[in-house]
Parts: structure tokens; sequence; C-alpha cells
């Protein structure tokens, strides 16, 4: 039996620097992978079932929302694009390390079905930060700003029940936290003492 | 109220690299601290009481050995010194981060206690590069060199009930570990909320 797969859980506001501190952290550890999704799109050319997608009808995908097997799903033109819960228990299972990035609500369901993850929330320095950063993007409109930042006070309420909180300042200390995390977690007792009790055959 | 201090607690047996470990770490984080120990020798010029020693009369030591204050003790040319239970609480409080290198009887008083640590154990890749290291460090006996070693067994045995478990085989793959151990435990929300709620007022 391999060791147990890690499954990092990763929220944040929008504009905290989410994004970037999980492309960093797969550029650190090539081994984190994404989890594989479901979709009901037709698969591109070169595309293979269970490795870039799990491709399902409309119906079995509407099947999976009515059992609540999704983390989270979503429709983006026209297609439904969904992370099952099974997918990250087989991840562990087979020894693959996961990154998931994912809101609130979907780490909620995760925390809540006793899925075994380290959750990680990510949080600007400031909400005047956050603001400066949200309009340096210059992608949103002034209203959508308001309401992204009104939102932020709420996610950030989450951050309470995670395991670990990450204050976004410095760039290059909360890359070194985020590895930091993963790097600990691959020491877990938990983790290892299968691999050296039978080391030191005890 | 500042935040609490860290208690990293480290364990290995003889030869496993623990020392070298340590020092790189206090290197690497300048704020860990040893704990300051009892002693009933004589301060020497410029040594201050609660700075460099706790100085105690023998009565007093003899005393907190009877009342079981010691996590672990022992007498020294003639002089005894010890690691009181209270200092580790006193320096968690005060939000001292302390690296207390100890064996494990003296790491499972404080699990038994139930004193917040993190408990890391040092392994080393096998027990034939073990007998190697200690006869390389040719400062031993090879009766002394066997003892250590079936003693080894029986210590590494302990690493089940510790949180962590480094396998030092690459010593910089070993010290990198141990500083992450270091660093995501001073990203957990646990240390972290007292401070985040009051940054965003929530």
């Amino acid at each position: 039996m391999p060791t147990e797969g890690l499954l990092i859980v990763i929220s944040a506001p929008s504009g905290a620097g989410k994004t970037t501190l999980c492309n960093g952290l797969v550029r650190r550890f090539p081994a984190l992978k994404e989890s594989i999704s479901y979709t009901t799109r037709a698969p591109r050319p070169g595309e293979q079932d269970g490795v870039d997608y799990h491709f399902v009808s409309v119906e079995q995908f509407q099947q999976m929302i009515d059992r609540e097997e999704f983390v989270e799903w979503a429709q983006v033109h026209g297609n439904y694009y969904g992370t099952a819960i099974a997918t990250l228990d087989q991840a562990r299972t087979a020894g693959i390390d996961i990154l998931l990035d994912i809101d609130c609500q979907g780490a909620r369901i995760l925390k809540e079905r006793g899925i075994k993850a380290r959750f990680v929330f990510v949080v600007p320095p400031s909400m005047a930060e956050l603001r400066r950063r949200l309009e340096a993007r210059s992608t949103d409109e002034p209203e959508v700003i308001e309401q992204r930042i009104a939102r932020a006070t709420e996610e950030i309420r989450e951050a309470r029940w995670y395991d670990y909180i990450l204050v976004n300042d410095r760039l290059e200390d909360a890359h070194e936290a985020l590895a930091a995390i993963v790097t600990s977690a691959r020491h877990t007792t938990a983790r290892l003492w299968g691999q050296v009790s039978k080391m030191f055959d005890i």
C-alpha cells in the first residue's frame, strides 16, 4: 500500500493572491496535482477520459448533483464542470497529493464530510491593501470591487475553522509558509509510521 | 496578550544527527530559544539568575524532584541540572518559542501532562547507516556502540506517538523538513486567529 496522498485545500477572498501562491506551489512541488474534474463537454482531440477529465453525460452529471457527490460544480458556457468527493478520496488512496483551490462553501463540505485535508486560508494584510490590489488589476468595475470587498469580510470569518492562515503581506513569505505546510504534512507520523516501522523491523 | 510561544520537542537515538539539526534550526530561527534550566551550581561571573539559569539550592532542587516538577534532570560533576515543566509553560505564555532537545522519557512526560508541543523524532535512514555514523565518530568504544544500537531500536518504537518523523538521510532535506515544521506551526489558525480577527475587525 503506498503512503496516503495529501489533500491541500486552499481558499481566499478574491484579490488575496491565492492563484499566484497556488502556481508557485505547483512549480515547487511538481508531484502536487489538480484533481480531475467531471465535465459534460465533449472531449477535445487528445483528451483522455479519467486523465484530463471524467467525461459524463448531462444525465449522469445531474444524478451526481442529486446524490450530493460534488464538492463544487458550476455551469460554464452551457457545460457542467464539477469536483467529486470520490475523486479526492481515490487520489488519497492512490498516494497522489492534490492541491484543491476552492471557495469556503466547498471547503466546508469537505470538512463536514470528514475528508482528511489540510485547510489553508489566505488573507490580505488589510482591507485597504485588498482594495488597492483589486483596483490595480483594473479588470473589475468599481461596483464589482465593492461587492468583492463586502464579500471578503464574510469569507475571512470562515478562516476560523481552517487549519492554517497565511497573511499574504510579503509574497515570498507566503510562498515559504505554504511550502512549509506541504513539507511538514509529508512528515507526519500518521503518514510515515508504516514505512519507518518496516525500515527498522519494529 | 502576545501570540503563544511554540514548543518544539526533538528526540532521536544517538547518531541520528539531532544535534546538527538543532544547531541548524537555531541558526535559521534566531527567535527559537533553549529553555532556561534549573541548576544547583554557583553562578559564574556575569551569569544572571533567570537569564542563564535558575540558580537554586540542593534542597530546593530536591523538592522540585519530589514534586515531579521536572521534565528531565541529571547530576553532572556533582551539580544538578533540570528542565522544569513550569518554565516551558511560562515561555509559551510569554510568546517565546522554545526548542527542547530531550529523550523519549522526558518527551513522554510532556505528552502525558498535556503540554502543547510539536513532537519531532529523528531517525537514521537505516540501522546499518546508524552503525556507520557511530563508528565514524570514533569517540565510542565498540561495546558502547553496540549498546547504542541496541537502544536505538527501542527508542525508535517511541516515534510512533510523536507528531512528526524525520528520516535523516540527506541532511539538507532533514534541515528543510524541520524548518517547515516550525514555519507551519507559526501559521496555525489556533495561533493566528486572534490577530487576524483584530486586523479585519471580525
